[in-house]
């Protein structure tokens, strides 16, 4: 399989490139005319760090890899625009399996307006996607950063935490408690992420002052947040919307499920700090198609406190993946 | 070391982000205001595959995974904006070793004037660049692309050819015909390729109708020239601007030097189509700071001849490499 014959393979499967695209796959380089202001994000999906091939099906590592760059272009509240891809093939690999990895990635491009615009196929060890991705907004100004929350700004979640975390324990364990649509989706959330962009729009149309998405566990993220905004937050777990199951598998395992959720990564979910003025919450989620929680508040000073009743905190276990 | 330190190392090494770029690194996504019209491209540099830690420095390493995905936006005629990376760090390589591989990149950003204006750091089993970068023009129909030659159309390449492919041959080859400056020289162009931005804009700026970097080698990529222009090209050999040492080496290795040069890839020199009348290549060389050769001319047809003296036909040797 030469390098040539192979890109021609994948470029007969992306479809038309979208109307910011003047020339797409094919030439020296991609030509786009963006839309005043660009946003631009990277990511990796690695073979043996970030999933194996055992568990994740080819075109799901596809899927994930574009959906968690995405992710990044939804907490900035950006209109998705171009991807560009690199596709390490190892040895043994073969052409129909690379096909099958580009076809996740193509879907996931379909169903969130992305234009797969260019990418390379370089041989390698173990399979690996790296994933460039380009928002759109018409001025700098409307990107939405993780500084610029305020004191007495709301903290709000989109969707629920906990699932990504969860679908990865669960391969192997015996839960008795968890109904086998509910493992199923635990797992779906593990391996077939989708990134939050119409509600990253929303909230930044709602005039949101900070957001992030919390691919490295909301307790992680909300520091990146707080420190970003040199500011403080007040979660109250007893607010967190945590997924259908991840009670019971916690419970399997012995492990508190509140420190679960806020410590496992991956669940791409947004946090965003916004006025509370005028704030509706239930309005936003129905625009975006998931729903929104108040989860705390923003206030003067540093760092995350996750408040459990009778005044305990919760401590997010460690979490710092090199990848 | 966690992502998030190396991350922060990283960035610290980081020269301030140029005029188009609002946010840097170290939010979820960079911001910039494109100059009307980008061109993107992405390349990729594995260990084991284009490069070995044996015969290239770390440094090395990393300005040349620039320099490679820069040439291709010389290639557009574009102005060379914004450089996103992901690094794939392997097991035992320490975070100085990471950090010198950065610093090579961003000598070259520094050189070229391109801001890095984000990356991600995974870990992996061998070392690897992945380079999307971004270039812009004040329209989409600024850009020279590979279509576009036309019948009559001068052939032009610019610096010289086969210093690259010399330069890989060399390690281990005792040539007493090469003199040590001239041998070094050649691994220098193998290892530390520089990317013709200005020759491609001051061919452009000239009228190009197509063009193409000649990093597949010269035979490789005027064939893809001639494909996307739906032309034919014709070479004149003797015309071909042979890097010095180049026939020394050949002679060595009893090959034909013609044939090597434009057989080998990794040139990185640009080769143009333009309208032959008041083409000043002197005037364009001076302006660029390389070298400007006529090499032979575009005709109705299809497919590339490189023809030698007698009317006889020089046939590259196959090139396809995974990578």
């Amino acid at each position: 399989m030469g390098e040539f014959e192979l890109l021609a393979r994948v470029r007969e499967r992306l479809p038309p490139p979208h109307g910011r695209v003047r020339v797409g796959s094919g030439d020296d380089a991609a030509v786009t005319v963006p839309g005043g202001a660009t946003a631009t994000s990277v990511d990796a999906l690695v073979e043996g760090v970030h999933f194996s091939r055992d568990g994740t099906g080819l075109g799901q590592a596809g899927s994930k890899a574009l959906a968690a760059a995405l992710s990044d272009l939804a907490a900035m509240g950006a209109e998705p625009g171009e991807a560009y891809v690199v596709l390490t093939v190892p040895p043994g690999l073969d052409e129909d399996a690379c096909l099958e990895a580009v076809d996740g990635m193509v879907a996931m491009a379909e169903s969130t307006g992305t234009t797969l615009a260019g990418g390379d196929v370089t041989r390698g060890p173990v399979l690996s996607f790296a994933v460039t991705v380009v928002g759109h907004a018409s001025t700098p100004e409307r990107f939405v950063r993780r500084r610029g929350a305020r004191p007495g700004d709301a903290l709000v979640l989109t969707g629920e935490i906990g699932a990504a975390a969860a679908g990865l324990l669960l391969p192997g364990l015996d839960v008795p408690a968890l109904a086998a649509p509910t493992a199923a989706a635990l797992r779906r959330r593990q391996l077939e992420p989708v990134p939050r962009l119409a509600a990253g729009r929303a909230l930044a149309g709602a005039g949101a002052t900070a957001m992030i998405d919390v691919s490295d566990g909301l307790g992680a993220d909300a520091g990146h947040l707080a420190a970003a905004s040199e500011v403080g937050l007040r979660i109250d777990a007893e607010a967190l919307p945590l997924a259908e199951g991840v009670a019971e598998l916690a419970a399997a395992l012995d492990r508190d499920p509140l420190r679960l959720a806020v410590s496992g990564g991956e669940d791409y979910e947004l946090l965003a700090a916004l006025p509370p003025r005028g704030l509706d919450l239930v309005g936003l989620g129905e625009a975006a198609g998931v729903g929104m929680t108040r989860i705390g508040e923003v206030v003067a000073g540093a760092g995350v406190e996750i408040r459990l009743p009778g005044g305990r905190k919760l401590e997010p276990a460690g979490f710092d993946h090199l990848g």
